[in-house]
């Protein structure tokens, strides 16, 4: 085999074999196949994209490329949740515990967070004592044991997908559907779960600009999975302004347990719901109805609390301590009265990372306490004067700079806007 | 400015600015903009190609990479011929002393052969004595004297071309029109000459494969060289067979000067002539008629033979010395009666090329003496028995290679086939 003919193939809008992507694969990962010979191919696929078969075969070399996690002891309680990235997603402190207290089997290693979107590794790690790396006896136990463990990435997982996509960051070939998909499946097949939910989120904030490209991806990362062996399930939720109200990581987990204890936060609460129902389903075997019962019914009767009390705590964190709290605060203000017509997510995310709530590269250290607080989200309205959010930083300096980028993301209107809609699909 | 805008708006082809190729180029040049990002680049450009005003711009911008040959002290004087690659090509060994009989300058570095196709300096190293390197001074004070200087390739030119083609030899992105273009009209323009005849081969001994190719390649190469402020003109000749009877170094020179001398070879005569006819119209600014007369008068007076004799003896050869002769030659018979109806160029020059004549690799030596005779060629009836052509080499064993790509080369059929048009287009 040879990795000109694969490009001609590809070129050609041929089909590649199973065993050519392999290959390429592999050839790639220990640096025999050249960079200049991979982004050539990937801009190939860009214009001619792959099939089903061939995204397939990509994903699982690319999965089996380096560690994988063995869940297998779980069986079929195994689960797993993806959010392509949004801003003040917070879901899997959420969906992690009300998926537990339905007998499912949340063990995962979390990324973290770079530029406007944050990693769920950061903000358990805003929790004093909360320990992100656990032996895998220790994981491995406290899953068994607790239903959940959650750490950082440990071990090399999908070295080739790291590979790619450092080139393909830098050759312009990340939008690419085939591409987006073997990277984010292959990472999931390699973190060994049996059942796979994904948020796709479509919107100013997400990647996915607009439904159809959303559902596109999202449907194809279904149709992968479930050729690999999983289920697979996945929402498309809108990302046209920030999950809920907090944005940054302490904040973040103090919006969390505030939803685990009652606290009414309609957006986050019904996304949290949907995907932890698809997981409940998916893990139990139960009808689509049954699963939204019992995921109600785990966060109402504070069983989901109490499972994120027990997991948090076997790993060394408290939820009830005091969590940090910024230097600085300001309130932004409105300029003028009328509708919130658009806030836009991904603006919203910058100014939380220019308050110190995100990292620009990936050694910026993180400011725990930083962050927006909402007061208002598109279609509310406003009197000039009033209060739309709260900013909380480390000094002077850094409000004023995220001031001036919150501000930019809205757009004050004298007409209310439609309401979009929240969840915009799901796919199974 | 970014290679990665620059990749992005040509993958959503929309079209780049000069000041966006010649950044390029230099950063490309200068090994800023790396491998990775260039053959993304060029993938791009295969599917969504370039506009006449981009390919310019890259032309120009790479022809400036290097050294250029300043031949202005010519005026419009100045001629190059360039031929996209054939089989028995010896076309220049010819045109240059019609043209220069008639008052142009064909003062020209030449490049080597590699592959199945030979090159104009290691056909007149065949020559004993000739020299293949002049001083400058000596180069243009012959070239001023005599009309032609013909040199091997010095300096460094267009050395953003070599470091580009080099890449897309390696990323499948040769057989991009714009690509192509750039690359032979950029060494064309750092060549100097005012006037540009290029000779599009087209068949199977070529690049270009169908008339449609060679048509669309030719009239992108003439426009670009206009463009860029030569005068132009290309022909698109059938390299379906190979030219004349000689392939091999000293072979063809053999046959170039027999022509000369007055001898016959209809297809090596006629495109000579049309060749030198777009030259010496350009360069004496006559009709075509009056161009296309002149050429004729300077081959039978016997003045362009008279030319090829001062130009070779001012670069130190002899034309009426022997050539070198092969220690081993064989007749090729045929195996069974009918017409030629096929004779593959590519193929017969591969043959020639495992007899020594050509390089399989640049380092590879030349056997001069090496090639091949036709006394059939296609369209021509043969009887079982008969011989088909004549093998020079150095010894038995590569007899025996040359003669089994020899016979791969020819179809013999019973019926005759239609004889293909030489010249299928002019265009000025």
């Amino acid at each position: 085999m040879d990795m000109l003919e694969i490009i001609r193939k590809k070129k050609h809008a041929r089909v590649l074999t199973k065993e050519e992507i392999e290959y390429m694969v592999a050839g790639f990962s220990r640096g025999e196949i050249p960079d200049y010979q991979m982004s050539a191919f990937c801009m190939a696929v860009y214009f001619n994209g792959m099939t089903d078969g061939e995204t397939a075969a990509l994903t699982s070399a690319m999965a089996r490329s380096g560690d994988m996690l063995d869940l297998s002891r779980f069986g079929c309680a195994s689960v797993d949740k993806h959010s392509t990235g949004g801003v003040g997603d917070k879901t899997s402190l959420i969906v992690g515990p009300i998926v537990a207290a339905c007998g499912g089997v949340f063990a995962k290693m979390s990324g973290r967070g770079l530029g406007h979107t944050g990693g769920t590794v950061d903000k358990l790690e805003s929790i004093a004592g909360y320990r992100t790396s656990l032996s895998p006896e220790e994981f491995f136990a406290q899953a068994e044991k607790c239903g959940i463990a959650l750490i950082g990435q440990t071990g090399n997982m999908t070295p080739a997908d790291k590979k790619l996509y450092a080139l393909r960051d830098v050759t312009e070939t990340v939008d690419s559907i085939p591409l987006i998909v073997s990277s984010i499946m292959s990472k999931k097949l390699a973190a060994g779960a049996h059942n796979i939910v994904l948020d796709v989120k479509c919107g100013s904030g997400a990647f996915m600009k607009d439904g159809e490209s959303a559902h596109a991806l999202a449907s194809k990362m279904v149709d992968i999975g479930k050729a690999c062996g999983r289920n697979m399930a996945a929402i498309i939720t809108d990302m046209d302004t920030p999950l809920g109200f907090a944005v940054g990581n302490a904040l973040e987990v103090e919006e969390a347990l505030a939803l685990l204890r009652g606290e009414d936060i309609p957006d986050l609460r019904e996304i949290c719901l949907a995907l932890a129902s698809e997981l409940i389903a998916m893990c139990r075997g139960t009808s689509a109805e049954e699963a939204r019962a019992m995921a109600e019914n785990a966060l109402c009767s504070g069983a989901a609390l109490a499972k994120a009390r027990e997991w948090i705590s076997a790993q060394g964190g408290d939820i009830d301590a005091p969590l940090p709290k910024a230097k600085a605060a300001r309130e932004i203000r409105a300029e003028k009265s009328g509708y919130i017509s658009h806030m836009n997510a991904e603006a919203v995310g910058r100014a939380a990372c220019l308050l110190g709530a995100g990292r620009k590269t990936k050694d910026d250290e993180i400011d725990f306490a930083a962050g927006i607080v909402l007061l208002k989200k598109t279609g509310d309205f406003v009197r000039e004067g009033e209060a739309l959010a709260v900013l909380h930083t480390s000094s002077e300096e850094k409000l004023c700079a995220g001031e001036r980028e919150f501000l930019s993301a809205l757009e004050i209107s004298s007409e209310k806007a439609n309401k979009k809609k929240l969840i915009i699909d799901i796919l199974r």
